[in-house]
């Protein structure tokens, strides 16, 4: 099952994404790249299982999924440029910038973020909420760069907003998509961002760079992913691949 | 008139701009300072007119038309950085980069364009068209650029996606945000695409840089001028707005 959904992000970001052979080749190609192949579309899966949670079908999420892994990858690119974190590599392949140039890195990012937004277009219903969602998703995220950039130490702001609010964007553009109602898509709301943040401590344990003791941080991301699994019993329908989902992001290696 | 719609657009973009006073602070106030105040706002005005073109309202097109400009003005911040034209000026005062440094003005650009996609979600109508012309718009302009820096020579796709894009953009939206016809879009599109055309080629003229003899340039603008009119042709609700802003595009001095 998780593959045939990991096929169909796949499969719709191929389609969405401009083919490489149009000009201006650079930007599509860099576009491309950016955006990979066979990555683990967390976002994706979140966004397909929400649909699936409301009673809706995971091809009903399939545009709102690329949309949400096309502004992912859009920050991606954005914070490995020199003036960001000046990274040269990324997934153990140089970054868009160190390939393709600064100036095709900022622009390729720029495009996928409006390409992200324009296959909201092609949802089968609910494309207001999809819109709004998206968007205000999209301003959170960079919110929480900034902060975390201006280095306030405001940890739950950081959290919130640099990791939770695309887990957010992908729970609830899945509730929308499926046709889901305003109390399921308020209970996939607090689901995400309970996962989001339990992912956070997870990426911090993994790093080792936690701001807590290992032990603090254990707790916490625990705690998020308990909290996270309660707001899913609001749900009536299948929330069964969430619920694997949760679990397997708080046992990850990597 | 004028004056009114120019109000609108000005109260619209207050609105939906983040408050200056929220956190993080700098992204906000820095989206606001790349905004502006009281420029020509060309583009939402034509979005207005377009609305009325088609027997809609000015008021139809408020969102589309914030939409527009803050898109527009996104594409500028980016092409102030100094991976891309370098300038620490625009329209005499510091560029957005030059003022808060480079990785915000990349992190505010960004949060223009995905506020720009939130508005549309409170259009009146229409919002898939609007969602998808936008988001189409949005790549071409990159395209644009891109294919600008690449320096092939490629005048034609450069002026069209670079200039006419949004000024096409900011027709079809309010075309479908006034409930227009496809017919009446598909002019408004030929109107636009012509429109931005002459823009580009009076700018040429005005900077005295044009890849032409003047009398070519003056030409081409003319000619322009007179397709994008003829086109108004085909729509049979009150086009003289439209009109007013072709003549007076044609005719400015800065």
């Amino acid at each position: 099952m998780e593959e045939e959904n990991l096929k169909l992000i796949e499969s719709t970001l191929d389609e969405v994404l401009p083919r490489a052979d149009e000009r201006p080749n650079i930007l599509y190609e860099a576009m491309r790249y950016a955006v990979g192949t066979g990555g683990k579309r967390i976002r994706p899966l979140i966004c397909f299982a929400a649909a699936e949670a409301v009673g809706g079908k995971c091809e009903d999420a399939r545009y709102p999924a690329a949309a949400i892994e096309l502004l992912h990858n859009y920050t991606l690119v954005h914070d490995d440029l020199p003036a960001m974190d000046n990274d040269t590599e990324r997934r153990g392949q140089p970054s868009v910038w160190a390939k393709y140039g600064e100036a095709n890195a900022i622009l390729a990012a720029d495009a996928l973020l409006s390409l992200s937004c324009r296959v909201l277009a092609y949802a089968p219903r609910n494309i207001r909420q999809l819109v709004e969602t998206l968007g205000e998703k999209g301003v959170g995220v960079v919110a929480g760069q900034v902060e975390d950039i201006a280095a306030t130490g405001d940890i739950a702001f950081i959290y919130e907003h640099k990791t939770a609010d695309l887990f957010m964007a992908a729970a609830v553009m899945g509730g929308w998509a499926g046709g889901g109602s305003v109390d399921e898509i308020e209970a996939l709301r607090e689901f995400a961002l309970n996962l989001g943040l339990a992912f956070q401590y997870q990426d911090d344990l993994l790093d080792d760079d936690s701001p807590w003791p290992r032990a603090e941080t254990e707790r916490r991301a625990a705690e998020s992913t308990a909290v996270a699994l309660k707001a899913l019993e609001r749900i009536s329908g299948d929330t069964s691949r969430l619920r694997r989902i949760a679990m397997r992001l708080l046992g990850r290696k990597i």
